[in-house]
């Protein structure tokens, strides 16, 4: 791990010298040779869409390595983004990855049901691994991973990408800082709607579940950083609507939460509408974000008219140069794995809940 | 009922001029001496604020007769209101309205816990008779209102008066319509916060609810009228963050209802904010309220960006005058006591739902 041994070396310079550059970081990108290497498991629509243009912006992160079950596909992408032919792995060489000193963090961008897989054999690699979310199918699977990562000695990430987001950072500031009041509840609506039939995310055997692993997710998660507690209490009821398209994964799910303060959130997950809203109400007022999850154009509300507005960012830029931030400094990252373990057995008691029709405690 | 006796009798001179005044009955007052009477019960807030100014403006409505348990307010609101004293009720000589030919509607303006009973009365006393939202405290007390008016041959109306509100009622013909596309889920928000300590709504034995029975009911209306539809399965879940002021009275209802066609709907009914929103989400787009519940001020949005937009009109005066109008030519009101009573079944059915933690299925 060459890179991260420059830094560390460049560390025992001097304190002064390292806060020093640690501020520079922030504000200019490190020289190549100095960056925390990513490789990317998986080239589909958000790898090529989104993690690849953001690691052309990443500051100290970069892009070393990647690992597809398609060589021309890797190859054509790899002469484009400089990455060397011998940085290219299939599934069947992926455990090489622990002979090449460039890839300090492996990101999984696999279908959900592999998750827990590549994430414990890049962790056996002796490699940080930054994974998609959700983190896994079972609660089980991310046991083992968070398990894997700490026997390695690595950070374990989650693509939690809205904790980087300055809009949903504000969410969670004007909330903590009870600007507007005491919470009193939430309602939160995340929806997409899924347009290639055959993708991945619609067969339950590799998603592990519909609309609520992939989309609802992030109503679950606003819930959760809005009130900054773990709800006691769960229901959710479940609907399809459109039966050739979602056979057996959840198409809609109403669901809500209950948490200690006496907060409760009442949400929607949806593969049926393009729908992405948060709004906290408190006993002063109100605030909020709608849209509250896309990529681009994220607006905030608060019933006091006061602003709410911050510049457009590449959230993937940001979540992972955060992550290199951590990998480099050895500090830990504010998504780690077990805050993925929270979200996956929640939306576990939510399937069940709507399976019985019957509460879920939560303890 | 000499106003209609009077009407009937216009109305033998021939099917044509009927026709024409009918119309002519929309666009310009009747002379007063023409239209239906209307006693009020209770002199409170809404009565004051609401359907006296209201009665003012009505066309084919007037106010004749007052019931209170207050003679001074009684006289000072007749005097001003041009009522005479003879027609000014207490709640022990109730009865007697039964012998005033100027009222043809009694709206009853009481305590929740007191519509049965005045309502019932009422009907005994051979009038029609229009009752506030809730209907009643229990499905048992629906059943006897709508007996005793069934009993008398007199309409029974209930006072929702969003279903004579321009907005809402739009709201309703876009989703008949289906000008957007299929229904999907709605997510409806109904809050007030109750201000003064001592009122009868924060009362069990008076109010029989809390916020759901108060606000909440408009949110529950709303998903009723938007999807047509009466829901098969509901489940809620409570919660109180202010034990002083709701002592045994629901704060803050979360709740979900699953509708035949495989629409759900989430919904916030609350005691703790002031929130009102109707929130549609179709396969084509998006379409609702905000605020969608109050007196005036009422916004629509839809996402296709047509224009959803009327005057502003006093809710109270439009409510009155259709009822008036169903009283005068013997037509069934759009708001009959059955409905009344659906939403009563329902909010228990809510009630027993979060009281058990299981979802209720309804037949």
């Amino acid at each position: 791990m060459t890179s991260r041994r420059a830094l560390l070396t460049g560390a025992a310079a001097g304190t002064a010298a390292l806060a020093l550059a640690g501020r520079r970081a922030r504000a200019a990108a490190l020289a190549p040779e100095r960056r925390i290497g990513f490789a990317l498991v998986g080239i589909g629509k958000l790898t090529q869409g989104q993690l690849i243009p953001a690691l052309r912006s990443t500051k100290i992160a970069r892009l070393t390595a990647l690992v597809s079950g398609h060589a021309d596909k890797a190859k054509r992408v790899a002469a484009a983004e400089g990455v060397p032919e011998r940085s290219i792995y299939s599934y069947e060489t992926f455990d090489r990855l622990a002979d090449n000193p460039d890839v300090d963090v492996v990101y999984i961008v696999l279908p959900n049901s592999l998750h827990a897989e590549y994430t414990i054999r890049a962790a056996r690699a002796g490699k940080h691994v930054y994974c998609e979310k959700p983190m896994a199918v079972t609660t089980a699977e991310c046991d083992q991973m968070i398990a894997a990562s700490k026997k390695a000695g690595r950070q374990l990430g989650i693509g939690y990408r809205l904790h980087f987001e300055p809009y949903n950072l504000e969410l969670m500031r004007i909330a903590r800082a009870r600007e507007l009041g005491a919470l009193k509840f939430i309602a939160a609506t995340a929806g997409t709607i899924p347009v290639e039939p055959k993708q991945w995310r619609l067969d339950k055997k590799l998603a592990g579940g519909g609309s609520m692993v992939d989309i609802g997710i992030y109503a679950l998660q606003a819930v959760r950083y809005v009130t900054g507690e773990e709800p006691v209490s769960v229901s959710a009821r479940a609907t399809i609507t459109d039966r050739v398209k979602f056979k057996d994964i959840d198409e809609t799910l109403a669901f809500s939460l209950a948490f200690p303060s006496g907060v409760v959130a009442s949400c929607v997950s949806t593969y049926a509408a393009h729908v992405s809203r948060v709004d906290v109400a408190t006993d002063g007022g109100r605030f909020g974000l709608e849209p509250a999850l896309y990529y681009h154009g994220i607006k905030g509300f608060r019933s006091d008219g006061k602003p709410f507005a911050f510049p457009d960012i590449d959230q993937f830029a940001a979540e992972m140069d955060d992550f290199a931030a951590c990998v480099r400094d050895g500090k830990p990252t504010r998504v780690p794995g077990e805050e993925g373990l929270r979200d996956v057995r929640i939306i576990d008691a939510l399937y069940r809940s709507a399976a019985t029709g019957r509460d879920i405690k939560l303890t």
